[in-house]
């Protein structure tokens, strides 16, 4: 079998942290097929001597390589060269992830693997932000299947910017909140966060400054991220964001304003109409263009909150984004975004680069369940469901978290914000309530600072597993944190 | 009403184009605020004289404003600044679709939008890449809805590389073609021209060249070209790609194979056995990894393709591409691409930003009529219908175009590449035929130079809507041009 000599030392003195010189140095020896696949490497013993590495920095270094399938060690073999010009290349690449790993939100990354690898297992998931399966409206669903059934007869490409007859539902369904709109100044996508991720890389400039809620939706910060911009967190009163707080951008640069005033997630917090109109008009007089996330409009309690930005937008300055997949299913992956129509027509087209359009099916589905008289029955239903859900909720955490929580009563969307006494560490709390197949998300994921606040969703699980996963809790933070 | 005054003009001597400066000068003092939404243009005569430039050079400016929403016209009172601060960023985005139009293919973006401005209307679409909707098994997606009717009782977020029982399905569907693999290394796609895109932002290397068949699948193209890579066309023969025509990289430069093997759209080319290890070897032996995208792998006439390029590579060095668009439904929005496991746990990391994940219900769906016994039977006849629509297309080109057309018989997939005589001239008799609604796609479209190719689907239309097309095509042809 091969081996591999090596005549390389990392410079100490560069500002290319050593671990990374050493992936590059490995990287850039098996792409250019000096090493070949197969070959064996020294043991990690021989491979610090020869790098003046200590064995720590050796390991994260062969753990990068490995993780991109450069190398891979072989149970009694030691490591071998495995790489493909695949893996060579996805080692070049692990900048990108490293861009939004070592971003703001580093110290939570390992959180948020956590919960996505946990979120499909069994386990209590106070940390999913999706309807219960209970509240799944089978007999709609079995109502649009069986006419589709009857009725389909082909599932070709559709219009680019999505099915009509869904826009025009849409656009029905949008009235009821008071924005008047027409199927051509909406897009339909693969849920809004696709709506996110094609306004970043259509619409922002590079190096634009991002002012968001903080805290803020997590996914929506990856996305812009990703997009190279300057995320600024701005913060929140009782009445929402507290505009007054930015510091405005100067004529040249570029700044926009994401914001989800209803409901907030993580915070549940809902902008005051007093509040809107003045961001509204302070985005009007600092030309700050407006991103309105509105996922969660649909999900009130007792009253409807106030109308959307969108809404009294007299100048298209609000892209609005809508979503199904709180109020309805987030399977269908179906979102609408409403704007102006260059606008609408600039992200049809690249999202015609991008996937070719949302799955039609999706589509029929919902323009028929939209349609269905019933609709409105199941979504006041749901509504009531989801509040008693959150006064429940919230009569479980006065009893057992009384002495050492607090946080707002929510009038709509899925969590509950809660501040935690200080002497309760929140990072080793999460990783002892995993262990015990319990989820929650730490609040710290979702700003830009550490904080004591964890978010809890009532919405997925059933108030008897949401009981039960708070004593779980509750029993570690007793056993393991003291005032 | 307010008007605005102007005391600037184009710098001729500059590399920046003229009407280019004018959309930029506009664009700056929109977003600036300088000139108020509302504010009254002066006339196009005005505006001309002031910039010392001829009315064509100004109304190609004002046109591009007028697109991205930052001026309209009103009818009787003249032009105005209508834009938002959106469209403002668009303008200042207005570069994006310059590059992909600007590029090799600008000739031919006027025939792209023709056709998929059409593509959804009354007329004879000879242009159309998918099944016919006659084709479409309407008994199998009845059994399915039925089935989910019954037992959906959720439809919630997926596992981020897609739905198990899918991935299962797939996987026993490609050991049918002589690729073993297994469900972790399968990520489910919006179809697979969203994974041509995910791998064209997570692992292509910034100015690497993409060596492809010339000709091939423009969509591709315009993905690559967004991704800022360089094209390369590499001719075919009759047994595909003409390998060894390209010039090898060199050890520094990143290079990638993409290749349509089997039924190559548009030429319908497939590369043979003894090719394809060929092209395998030279791959390794240059280090250059490969794309294989098998749109088409299903959809033979009488015998099946040699296996794919994946079921023979032993070092994960080809990313496998299929799609369920061609041979069942492309509104499903279903693709899945096969790949190392590092390569696949990337995409779907940058999967899980973009859109998280497709739709539930396509995949579903998908699931069952795979798992379905009459999938087979309905697969058998569609390649038989299939098949008989190839040849009746033929005999149909034979009798009209016999003295002016010739064309390779296809043995799959779905089009004709048929070169016509010298004399006629395709980009006018594209638009002739337009304007009697009938679309067909002139081959430049495909190609890295003009040539005399169209692109026929037998596909989508019925023999006897293909045959009345052609005839129209004839009638137009005899009457425009002459030998
Ligand atoms: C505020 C907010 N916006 C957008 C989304 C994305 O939803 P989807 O892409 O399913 O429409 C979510 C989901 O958690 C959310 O909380
Ligand atoms: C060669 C080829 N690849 C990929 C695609 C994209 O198909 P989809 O995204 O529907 O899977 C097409 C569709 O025309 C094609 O011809």
């Amino acid at each position: 079998m091969a081996t591999i000599t090596i005549d390389w030392q990392p410079d100490k003195a560069a500002a290319v942290p050593i671990y990374q010189q050493i992936t590059n140095y490995f990287q850039h020896q098996i792409a250019r097929g000096d090493w070949p696949m197969g070959a064996q490497l020294p043991s990690q013993r021989k491979l610090a001597d020869q790098f003046g590495v200590n064995r720590s920095t050796l390991i994260t270094a062969l753990e990068e390589l490995s993780a991109v399938g450069l190398i891979t060690s072989n149970p009694g073999s030691g490591m071998v060269v495995s790489g493909n010009h695949w893996s060579s290349l996805l080692a070049e690449h692990v900048d990108w992830t490293k861009y939004v790993k070592a971003g703001q939100f580093k110290p939570n990354s390992h959180a948020l693997q956590k919960i996505n690898q946990f979120e499909t297992d069994a386990v209590i998931r106070l940390s999913t932000g999706e309807p219960a399966p209970e509240q799944f409206p089978r007999a709609l669903f079995k109502r649009a299947f069986a006419h589709l059934g009857q009725n389909l007869t082909s599932l070709n490409y559709t219009e680019p910017a999505g099915i009509l007859a869904l826009r025009q539902q849409i656009a029905r369904h949008l009235q009821k909140v008071g924005i008047q709109t027409q199927p051509a100044n909406i897009l339909i996508t693969s849920g809004s966060l696709q709506a996110l991720q094609l306004v970043s890389v259509s619409l922002f400039p590079k190096n634009a400054t991002i002012y968001t809620e903080a805290p803020t939706y997590v996914k929506s910060l990856h996305v812009f991220q990703s997009a190279h911009t300057r995320l600024a967190g701005v913060p929140m009163d009782d009445q929402g964001m507290a505009y007054w707080q930015m510091t405005p951008p100067t004529p040249d640069q570029h700044a926009i304003i994401y914001s989800i005033p209803t409901f907030n997630n993580p915070t549940g917090i809902v902008m005051s109409a007093t509040r809107r109109q003045q961001l509204l008009q302070y985005a009007q007089e600092h030309r700050l263009p407006i991103l309105e996330d509105a996922a969660y409009q649909d999900v009130w309690f007792d009253h409807q909150p106030p109308q959307p930005l969108k809404a009294n937008d007299t100048s298209g300055n609000v892209i609005y984004f809508g979503s199904i997949s709180k109020s309805l299913a987030p399977g269908l992956r179906i979102g609408w975004t409403v704007a102006s129509q260059p606008v609408i027509d600039r992200l049809t087209d690249v999202r015609m680069q991008t996937d070719y359009g949302a799955s039609s099916l999706s589509q029929l589905v919902l323009a028929e369940i939209l349609a269905d008289p019933d609709y409105e029955t199941y979504q006041a239903h749901f509504r009531t469901v989801l509040a008693a859900k959150a006064a429940r909720a919230q009569a479980i955490l006065t009893h057992y978290w009384g002495d050492f929580a607090t946080w707002q009563a929510p009038s709509g969307g899925f969590y509950l914000w809660v501040r935690l006494a200080d002497w309760i560490n929140i990072p080793k709390l999460f990783d002892l309530a995993t262990a015990q197949n319990v989820l929650f998300n730490p609040g710290s994921i979702y700003d830009f600072q550490p904080n004591q606040y964890v978010r809890l969703s009532f919405s997925y699980e059933s108030s008897e597993r949401f009981e039960r996963g708070i004593q779980i809790l509750t029993r570690l933070i007793k056993a393991n944190f003291h005032p």
